[in-house]
């Protein structure tokens, strides 16, 4: 059993500052829309990013990646591929993973792809919207389930698809839910404008694995994820309510906020 | 037949205000230097991105979109099947599509996948460059026409080739000139540092297959979604003269634009 | 031989000049994490980037590009088998062709990669950091060197890899070490958020192929690059000292500089 410690604000500032010493080296095996924003994303927090994503490397790399993100919005063939081989050798070798199973529910194929993910190890956490992870759980079909829906409905949901896997499960959206089946942590940080830049969720899956990479309590590791993605876009959007200079500022909010400042502006529950 | 109506600054505001109010979910085939900006674009003048391009899944993904743009920027073995399943599935359920055939006549196999999807259904709009027009229509051959040709043989070929294909033909240039075999209006919005911002253009397309999912209408359509862009981009250089702020400040004027501004500032002919 | 000038600020001022009078066409086989980012930063020096990665069409393509960059950040199978078609063709052709062999000797793959291509032609230029430099020259073995390590070691092997390959190395670092085998260049100019963004190394290698194409003598090619990216870097961090709006404004610098402020402001010795 992981040693479970309450999530605090403080706690999360303590995650924070062993990210930021640690500069954790997260593999990224991430979609071509949003590869380039993921790392901005990664780097600017502090970690260092590497998106090894061929089956000729995956494997191996996955052995000395800090964390391993594996997000399906582009799936290919070989790509698919090499994420199977680094789930694999990151479950193996121990090297904590993330499955951010984009449009899961959706679409069928990448849905197959993330259950043969999840069958061939255990993830740290799984990131989604709420109808990823109804998708994913697969209870309430592609499309039954929305961002729209009660929110009341997700947690069973993510609390059932978290007990079932041994896992975290993170839903985003306007009130970030994270749960370990047992304990719920809610987040109400965060703006609306985050779903007008591509990429900020997914990249809420990588700030994950880095920080997984650095905290064995997977609950702790995607609400210190969660709370610094948001404090930052907070701390954007303040200055910057358009969507194009709000994703400037908030790799420069990523970069700039101390543990100090995530802390004390955090709103958990 | 498609009710046909005045291409007016008021039909463009309408074609604002209605592609705003259904947010269209775009499915792009596109290229991976623009795949992040065009899904910005998309987002910030408020439609909903979705880049679906293998061939597990762009057929029955272009079932669902409101519209499909096909862009040859990078194609692969696995990403042009993918298009070709996309162009059919489109084509039988109705879904219009956009065909963006970069460099298309400067090099062959691109060239031949262009005429590929041209065979296998009819595009809403063809939108390239007086280059990529000529190429794809053929008479020119592939380095036959740049950009600098005299407009007005350029407008010919377009002609011919709306006429062809029963389609709509965008050419960008200093002066966009759109038409549908018979009508022709020319806008004249836009500044030069747009060709110095890679997937400006390709953007312009994802935009066309937005504005297509909402009227019927594929010269209007096509004439708003030029409009919209480069009147955002006059707003944007007017206060950012240079590539890097230019491209972040054209996403906010996108997402800050109001259907009776673009009226007020479009020039149309 | 190439006819050898003294690489001095007026000499890189005069390349810079040539490049902007020329607008290189740069066919760039590169990462999808970088490929946007590439394209702006030629666009904004003044080059005319192609992104023509498949092997259907790289081969042809660099027969008529002025230069062609070799990037092996995300190799794939079908781009992997691109590049080999473009070093074979820009050789045999005559294009001067530039090798970032991104993560050479820590994976292997890649690795092996980078010695078929040297295999197939000899580039005009090799970039990486120490760390890369020394993977690919392999007497130091993956692990064995990495950016920390003494710069005068690096340099030897610098030394030896481009006497052996008759190339140009450039060892990207807090100081910038060019070598011929013979003649060595060393640029003091640059900040270190230049490694907190995604693809700026990446970028000077696309820069590099593009001089390249205007200047015969590698070595000069190599350090014009070199100087232009890290005074622009320079001048963007005097005014932008977080990571986001960095990138902005290093593209706008890029735009802005002009052949007289960089040998004003390079720092070589």
């Amino acid at each position: 059993m992981t040693p479970v410690q309450p999530i605090t604000p403080d706690a999360l500032a303590s995650a924070l500052a062993a990210f930021r010493a640690a500069q954790p080296l997260v593999q990224c095996l991430t979609n071509i829309v949003v590869a380039q924003w993921t790392a901005n994303v990664l780097l600017a927090a502090g970690a260092a990013p590497a998106m090894v994503d061929n089956p000729n490397e995956a494997g191996d790399f996955a052995r000395v990646a800090g964390g391993v993100l594996i997000n399906t919005g582009t799936p290919y063939e070989e790509t698919a591929a090499a994420m199977l081989l680094a789930v694999r050798a990151a479950s193996e070798h121990g090297t904590p993973w993330v499955l951010d199973p984009v449009a899961a529910g959706g679409l069928r194929w990448r849905t197959s792809l993330a259950h043969q993910f999840l069958d061939a190890g255990t993830p740290a956490i799984i990131r989604g919207n709420a109808s990823e992870v109804a998708g994913l759980a697969g209870g309430a079909g592609g499309r039954g389930v929305d961002s729209a829906e009660s929110s009341e409905t997700v947690v069973d949901v993510a609390k059932d698809l978290a007990k079932k896997h041994f896992t975290v499960v993170a839903v985003s959206g306007a009130v970030d839910q994270i749960t370990d089946g047992d304990r719920l942590v809610r987040v109400s940080n965060g703006h609306e404008i985050m779903t007008r830049v591509t990429g900020v969720g997914c990249s809420l899956g990588a700030l994950m694995s880095g920080f997984a990479a650095v905290e064995p309590d997977g609950l702790l590791a995607a609400t210190a994820a969660t709370a610094l993605l948001t404090v930052a876009a907070d701390r954007a959007y303040a200055v910057a309510p358009l969507p194009g200079s709000f994703a400037v500022r908030l790799l420069d909010e990523l970069a700039a906020i101390t543990p100090g400042q995530l802390a004390a502006a955090v709103r958990l529950s």
